[in-house]
Order: structure tokens, then sequence, then C-alpha cells
């Protein structure tokens, strides 16, 4: 059996658009967690697995497991995979290459006739985005230990639990715990992504491998004013939470924007009563914040959050702020950084090093086993947009390196 | 049959009490046009209407309009009424207040055996305040002739055209034009209010007589920039709609506050896609704009989009504005000031001359025929709020001033 170089690049863009279906109605693809998107997806993912030799499973937390016969015999396992999940009308291949792409290499692996000498899984985790519930990575915490229950109480807009969405999903939050992988089993944890970033399309490079994830922590601002009639309360006087939000806004921005190595937005925002000829009486907004360097992203947080205290009281508004997650910058590990460096080379693709500004399912899966990370280059650098894209040259590059990098590993002498 | 002044006051309480309860859940007062607590609050209505010797009718705008036997008749009508609709989370007495008030009046006078020498007819508008279809005055420009058919595909959040809410409410689109009054017919039209500012309560008095109505205007605006990875995206380039929209809104205040007899308001705001890590591509928000006089309001919009496009320029935003509704000033009939301004006199209640910085029915009214108000003191001048409220003893005297202007008028003689 043959199968060119393209054959591969074409066979895994021809899968993304197949997942991308599997989405809300609207422009690009939203697929939240624990929705019927969510079910539909797994379905299109089960398939491809059993073409490749994984046997798939729903876990308690509402992630797809794909395990190879070693990995269920309980042999030591490398874990791959990416997240299903996507933000409100976001690309095709944020998440999902990481699911295609391994699925892909093993399949063509197992064509070609390599028996790998250690287990394999794949996992589509549940949930990174965290666009439902604004709690992320509820699927990669469960498996590296690290799943926090009281995530279980978050709500989505509808009121809807985390707890009650997972069980109507077919998982079992009480089971969750047991989900936690034997550090001793696990060899590590390697994940395919796209870029999200600029800097290897300007480079022109197909790949880079990640040295490091950057920090992220999130917030959860209320603002609360009074409400009144627009026409008849006077100027002066009036409450209005959204002016003083709107300052807020621009001021976190003002410091954004003056900080090295720092970056956040106000992505989410919500006006009460939210009516044409009422004067806002509450808005509520998230802040997110990004920096590789733990110090940085402190000191802005309380630069910002002093800015926001002083304009409230400018405005004699209410600000209740309230951190709502949070994640340390994580290195990967210097074995799979070589690894994957040996793996590029051999294919004779570039080996960029590359710091991600993006948080991944790695940032959990940190905790349980050393991470490694692939990145793809992205057209325009676009993410979390309906126009993401990657060539099908470069979805080739990389499953052709991630068969090399996966071929060349070893169990014993690993690490 | 005897009744004391504070029993009129009461019963007019209880009955804002028994229309507040039909609403949407929430706090205060939630009541959309066409929605199922607009048909059971006209249940209500209807019962007060016949009590009082009216006949009530669901007409094709979906106003329930109540008929004396000389209105039914053809005899010349004296109009009076408010509207039945609420903004989110509003109060008990804007609108409903001049419903149940005049009824009651009605009511009371012909417990104490006066015939009214011509016809009259109160109604429940379906919409004034324009907070489902931000289309407003749906029923009084039906009643004054001047309905605007394109308003018919406005929609709400859901997609739901002004049209088809209409026919599910049993209302007829296509016979809204039959609505319009023959002016020979009508005497008038009278409205109770609450005042929904601070001027009685400031000034100790009751009751005020309205001179005007303020002119407003409405539109909306769009600020498109460029979704993207709020992690990956460099600060620098990024053209983030909330930012701009922030700066437009404080930019608005900013020449809001320093204008003279200019108020306005940036009411509803959506952002898109809304999520927590993703840079907002596009805000969608309300401007209005309110004075007494139409050049301060023209002179106020023009600087207030100038500088709404220099803001879209700068950060390289789309901007795109629409007015959407628009209403002049409009002077209180003369004769009917001062009917009002006797009419508290002979009761022994001061007669405040007021402006209406909230526009009314009386703004379509007035196309029709003649108009005049009379405005009830509101506790803290609030509105469009929870906490709205009013005193027994103010209900009851505008109550009685009420009765005392429909007895002294005449028919001949009128004006």
């Amino acid at each position: 059996m043959t199968s060119t170089s393209s054959d591969l690049g074409h066979t895994l863009l021809q899968r993304l658009d197949e997942a991308a279906r599997c989405s809300e109605p609207g422009p690009g693809v939203t697929r939240l967690f624990c929705s019927p998107q969510h079910r539909e997806v797994l379905e299109v993912i089960a398939d491809w697995m059993r073409i490749a030799g994984l046997t798939p499973e729903l876990d308690a937390a509402g992630n797809l497991v794909g395990r190879s016969d070693r990995a269920l015999a309980g042999e030591p396992t490398l874990i791959m995979g990416s997240h299903q999940d996507t933000v409100v009308e976001g690309g095709k291949y944020d998440g999902m290459l990481g699911v295609a792409l391994p699925i892909l290499a093993l399949e063509q692996l197992r064509r070609e006739g390599h028996e790998l000498p250690y287990g394999v899984e794949v996992v589509a985790f549940g949930d990174e985005e965290g666009t439902r519930f604004q709690s992320t990575l509820i699927g990669s915490r469960a498996l590296a230990g690290n799943f926090d229950h009281d995530c279980l109480a978050a709500t989505d807009a509808q009121g809807v639990t985390v707890k009650e969405a997972i069980e109507a999903f077919g998982g079992d939050p009480s089971a969750i715990a047991s989900l936690a992988r034997s550090r001793d089993r696990v060899l590590g944890y390697v994940e395919v992504h796209i870029e999200q970033g600029p800097v290897l399309e300007k480079r022109n490079h197909a790949l880079g491998v990640v040295t490091a994830l950057t920090g992220i922590e999130r917030h959860r601002v209320q603002v609360s004013g009074k409400a009144g009639h627009a026409g008849t309360t006077p100027m002066e006087g009036r409450r209005d939470a959204l002016v003083g939000a709107a300052e807020m806004i621009l001021e976190a921005n003002r410091v954004l924007h003056a900080t090295e190595d720092f970056v956040g937005v106000v992505g989410k925002l919500d006006v009460r009563p939210n009516a044409v000829n009422v004067i806002p009486s509450e808005v509520n907004f998230t802040l997110e914040l990004r920096s590789p360097s733990a110090e940085v992203r402190a000191r802005g947080r309380e630069t910002i959050l002093e800015a926001l205290a002083a304009i409230a009281g400018r405005y004699e508004l209410e600000l209740h702020t309230e951190q709502t997650y949070s994640a340390e910058a994580v290195d990967c590990a210097p074995w799979l950084i070589n690894a994957l460096q040996q793996a590029c080379e051999r294919t004779g693709e570039a080996a960029e090093p590359l710091f991600s500004g993006a948080g991944h399912d790695g940032l959990a899966m940190c905790e349980l086993t050393d991470i490694g990370m692939l990145f793809v280059r992205c057209r325009d650098g676009l993410s979390h947009h309906p126009d993401e894209a990657i060539t099908a040259a470069d979805g080739d590059a990389a499953t052709r390196v991630l068969m090399q990098f996966l071929s060349d590993l070893e169990v014993p002498g690993f690490r």
C-alpha cells in the first residue's frame, strides 16, 4: 500500500472539514462542551480511531479516549491529543488538528507495518476553551489528577451547571477523580496545534517546536450603578455602569499596550437591563491577562485592578472583581523538545523553537507528566476566527514529523 | 354609596399591584409588547373597564380600547390612556398609571351619578417603550393615523417581526390603517403619567401640568473590527471593536455632559462573539438623544457622530450608524393646560407647570388631536426601575383632579 506526501495532507484537511460540520449554525465553527455538536463530532472521531487501530471510549469527564492494544494492556503509554471544543464562531483547526493529526499518523504507521513498542492514547478533550462555562481544561485536569470539583457548580448562560451538562452527556462527575492516570505508566504528553500567531509565517517555516506555554489568568468584573429613565434623569448625578465600564476597558487596554510581554482582552461584556432608554445599572465583563513572566502578570494585574477601583470610585459605582481562572506558565520537557526537533530534522523540516502565547491542555497535563508541543503554521497567524487556515502541505509535514517522532521513540532509555 | 379620599388612592395602588403581577420573572416589572404578560394584563384591565361602564375591545394593533356608550354611538369623544408595556425590569407605574387612573375616575363618576355629555375612550396602548422591537408608539401611531408600516418588519432578539407578533397576539396588521380616528370626532387626548423626574418632589407638589414633551432620536451604531486569539495576537495592530466602542461611549457622554438641555444614553450594547478569550469583532449599541430644542439636538448629534467616526478611524474600525427613531418636541394644547390647571385649583392642588423629559404616546397623538398631560410625583424622581413608587395620597389627588377635569368639560364651547 502506498501513499504520497500530499495524500496525507489532503486526508487531514478533509477530516478537519468533516469535523467542522459538527457546529452550531452561523459563521465558522461553534462547538461547545457537552453540546449536541460535541456528541456529533465524537462519533466522527471514534470512526477515525477505529481505522487507526485504537479503541474509543467516552470517559466520565466527557473526553473521548482512543487506546492502542498496548495501552489497553496497561503498558507504558504516550498520551497525545487536544480539545474538541471551540470558541464561539471559531475555526476548523484550533484543537481538532491535534486530535485528527495523531490519529492519522498512527493509521499511516499501522498501514506501513510499524508496530510501536509502547502504548498510545489519543484524547479528544471535552473542554479547553472554557467557552460554555468560563472554566477551562476540565478534561485534561481530570486525566492529570488535578480536577477541581468546585468547577462542577459553574453555570452556563442558561444556568445549566457543569455537573448537569456532563451527566446529560453520559459522563459521571462522581467518577472523574478515578480518571487520574498513574504517573509511572505515562511516558509523556505530546500535542500538535496551530501556532495561532504570526511567527512561523513570518519566518517562512511550516513547523515550530514549543519551548514553553504562557501563564493565563481570568477575572470576572461586575460594575454596578443605578438604573433610571434616560430622558428624565439629569446627566449630573447619574451612576451609569456602562460609562464606568467603558473607561475601565480603555484603561486596561492602555496598561496592556504599555507593558512588554503582557497581552490581554475584555472579550465578554453584558449590560443590564440592556434597553435603549434605560441608564445601564450593571455591567459584567471578563478580563483575561497573559504573560510568560509570572512577575509581569502580577504587576500588570495589580496596576489594572487598582485603576478599575479608582474609576469605580470616581463614577460612584460599585466594583466587584473575582479571579475565575489561573494557570502558571509551563516549560516543555527538554527531552521532548529534542525528540521533536530531531524528528523535524530527519524529515527535512526546520525546527523553529517557539514560545506559546496561548494556553493549552499541556497547562494541566504538565502536572502529570512531561509535555511537548509541535506548532503548525496558520494563515495570517489567525485563530479563534472562521478564517483560520493551514495548508495541506504543512499538515502533511506535521503528520510525517509526528510519525518520525513516534517511530524513533523507545521505551527503554526514554528521557 | 360613599367613598373617602384615601379609598380611591388605595384602590388605585391595589390595581397597579395587580397589573404588576403580569410580568416576566425577575426584579420589577417586565411586560413586552404582544407577550404572554401583555395578554394577561389586558384581561385584568378589561375587568376594570367593565366595572367603569366601558366596553373593552382588542384592536388590530394590539391596543385594548374601552369605550363608553356615547363613544360607541359615534359621539365626539375624549381619548385617555397610556401604555401597558414596560422597559426590562421597570416599575409598576410608568404607563399603567395612565390606564388604571382614568378608568377608576370614570368608575367613581359613574358611582356618583355623573353622566358625561361626551364619549370617552380609555386606551391601553400595546407599545410605547420600544423595548421589544426598538420601534416605539406602535399603538398610538395607529390611532393617530400615522402608523409606519415599515416597522412591521422590525425584529425582536429572537428574529420575530412586529407583524408576526401582532398576528400571534390576535391583531391584524393589514387592518391597522383602518384604526385611524376621524379628527372631527376626537375632542382631545389626555394622559396621566408619573413625572419620572425629581422636580415635583423637590417642590413638594403632588401634581404637575405638562406644557411640552421632549424631542427624541435613537441611533443604532455598529462598530466592526477583527476577531483573533486573545493570547497570540500582539496588542499592536489589534482591531478590537469593544475598545473602540468604549471610547465612543465616553466621548458621547462627554458631549452630553457639556451641552445644556441635552441628555442621552448608550443603553443597549452587545458584543460579538462575546467570549472570554477572543478579541471582540463587532459591537452593536444604541445611542438615544433628547432635547426640548431641535437645534440643540441636531448640533449635539452632529458633534457626537463626527467624534464616533474619528475614533473608528483611529482604531481602524468600520463604523455604521443608522437613525432608527425620531420624534420632534411637542407642545401641549393651551386649552387643555388651562383645563387641567383649573381642575387642580378646584380640587385644592397646586398646578405645577412642567416640561416632560420623557417621550409619551402624546408624541404620536398630537398629530391627530390636541394633547394634555397630568404628571404625578414619584419617589426619588425614579422610573424605569423596580423601585418606582407613588403614594396613595398622590394617586388619590390625581384621580380627583381628573374627575374634576372630566366633570367640567363641556362639548359646546370645547376649546
